[in-house]
């Protein structure tokens, strides 16, 4: 039986929403250990009897997260990742600074046995079909055989976890043809192309519309900023309908309109998604926006116990030494 | 009297669309001279006369620019470059190759002294004002005195031409604090931290949404990456509200919510705004979509105009021998 380690004290309105999204997830009939301070997770769990790990250190969104694991050995997030080392839990998830779930993963669990950095995959929302992009944040500045395992991972990821048999994988760049980018992505674009990866070459930010790929590669930093420019296109443009309707359409059409766009809205919505996946290390990490809302954290928890069902860490181990 | 080159070849549907859209600036009272192709071109001008000045060779999309540049002495974008440096017009305006454009600004036109690298300024639609995104695409790789060079340049830009007095730059990163980013960010927001730009630190893709900065500084790789996504976001959120509207709504509604729709549409279209300028090099350089639209073409070419009219040029020469 699997056992999700939730990190209660990760999260802008942890415990609250964290132990909220935890019981969801256990009507559901997914077993989960909650991990951090007693005190303040008690008065949250209702007759759900979820047991609790008590860890009454915090890492904040403002700890140096290096620092911060070294010297909080009882920080929930440290004491979450043990539970997973010691196999008492099987995956982890944690809505806390990403920064110190990723050095806490790292140092408690290992990096997987060939991996050189690990990365952060996000999976997006596009017509009819999920699209993962990674690195979203984990490993800044890269080399090119680094972004040949990004791909190798990435693509495992959405075989096993989205049954897509050879996923198509695309470099992100600033243009199709195979002479562009930085020396980074003309490199690994040669890597790629020998590679027994489906590479289907340079694809650019505008494919998210596209039906051209399903896993996006590219080093930490633009991962992230692409991961927020979304968020932030996505909320522009729902502001910019929001006012040319109250301008333009007649007040009762509002009701059903705005019904209609919820669906999108919440699609798009990375506070209601299912979070992000740390791959490279020794076991399933599941990371989710500070702000997730309880149903996010349920999403998430049941996406960790998907992943754990799925074998995935130990078919992505035969990836790597494949590469 | 300010006179605008247009070169007339460079575009998808050049050169119609081009020569479309230079009618209707020209309409508007503004003084055009295209280049390009005689032969070609006069079959669209109808009764405009817009003088044509003949240049028969044309750069295509798949050409090196660096070495079409140097080969192709009769093509219509070094024709109109040279234009200007013989004071026989004012600015450039070219949907073309980005890269043929930018090396023929700096082999014929030469960069502003100072200036170590040129950026591509793209102006972004946000809620009832503008956003100036540079780099999108000039200078792929920079060093922080780039970034630096780059925030005054668009920082001036915001200035003289949407009236912003002292506009707030941030630095693109992956994250608020200032402990965030490459060391590139890491070192660009402490030249920006003691320069005597309005500097409000480091923002995220998620800023596009809210009112915090006038002036988005990164470099060109991830600019470029940032302006497709932009784009790639905008066109998939639309096709889900499509898809969720022809689900969810009563088909007579479809009409009137379409028609409130558009006008946003319309201001996310990069085929339908005003381009994006190249700065840094000695003359207005006004560049566009290769599928831009005549409306597009006519709406950059005015731009290109009130740049002339508002001394740009000069104003931002003195920015950079103040840096």
């Amino acid at each position: 039986m699997n056992t999700i380690a939730v990190d209660a004290m990760g999260g802008d309105s942890a415990p609250e929403e964290i132990v909220k999204g935890a019981i969801k997830a256990k009507n559901l009939g997914i077993d989960i250990i909650l991990c951090g301070d007693k005190n303040l997770i008690e008065p949250f769990l209702q007759d759900s009897q979820i047991p609790v790990v008590h860890y009454p250190e915090v890492i904040s969104m403002d700890d140096d997260p290096a620092r911060a694991i070294r010297t909080k050995k009882n920080s929930s997030i440290v004491g979450a990742m043990q539970l997973v080392k010691d196999n008492k839990a099987s995956a982890v998830f944690s809505a806390g600074s990403t920064g110190a779930s990723l050095v806490a993963a790292i140092s408690v669990l290992g990096k997987i046995k060939g991996v050189i950095r690990p990365a952060i995959a996000s999976v997006l929302p596009s017509i009819d079909r999920e699209i993962v992009l990674l690195d979203s944040g984990a490993s800044l500045e890269v080399k090119p055989k680094v972004l040949l395992q990004f791909a190798a991972m990435g693509s495992k990821f959405a075989e096993v976890l989205f049954n897509i048999p050879a996923p198509r994988v695309g470099l992100l760049n600033n243009g199709e043809e195979s002479s562009k980018g930085r020396d980074l992505e003309k490199n690994t674009y040669k890597l790629l192309k020998s590679s027994n990866l489906n590479f289907i070459g340079n694809i650019e930010g505008r494919d998210f519309a596209t039906d051209s790929a399903d896993v996006f590669v590219t080093d930490g930093f633009t991962g992230n900023i692409v991961l927020k420019t979304m968020e932030g296109t996505a909320r522009l443009q729902q502001k910019m309908i929001k006012k040319s309707f109250i301008e333009n359409l007649f007040k009762p059409l509002l009701l059903p309109v705005n019904k209609a766009l919820k669906p999108v809205k919440d699609r798009l919505d990375p506070d209601k998604t299912n979070g992000a996946y740390l791959l490279g290390v020794n076991g399933v990490v599941t990371i989710a926006h500070g702000s997730s809302s309880a149903e996010a954290v349920m999403n998430s928890i049941i996406f960790s116990n998907k992943t754990v069902e799925s074998g995935f860490i130990s078919k992505f181990t035969d990836t790597i030494s494949e590469l």
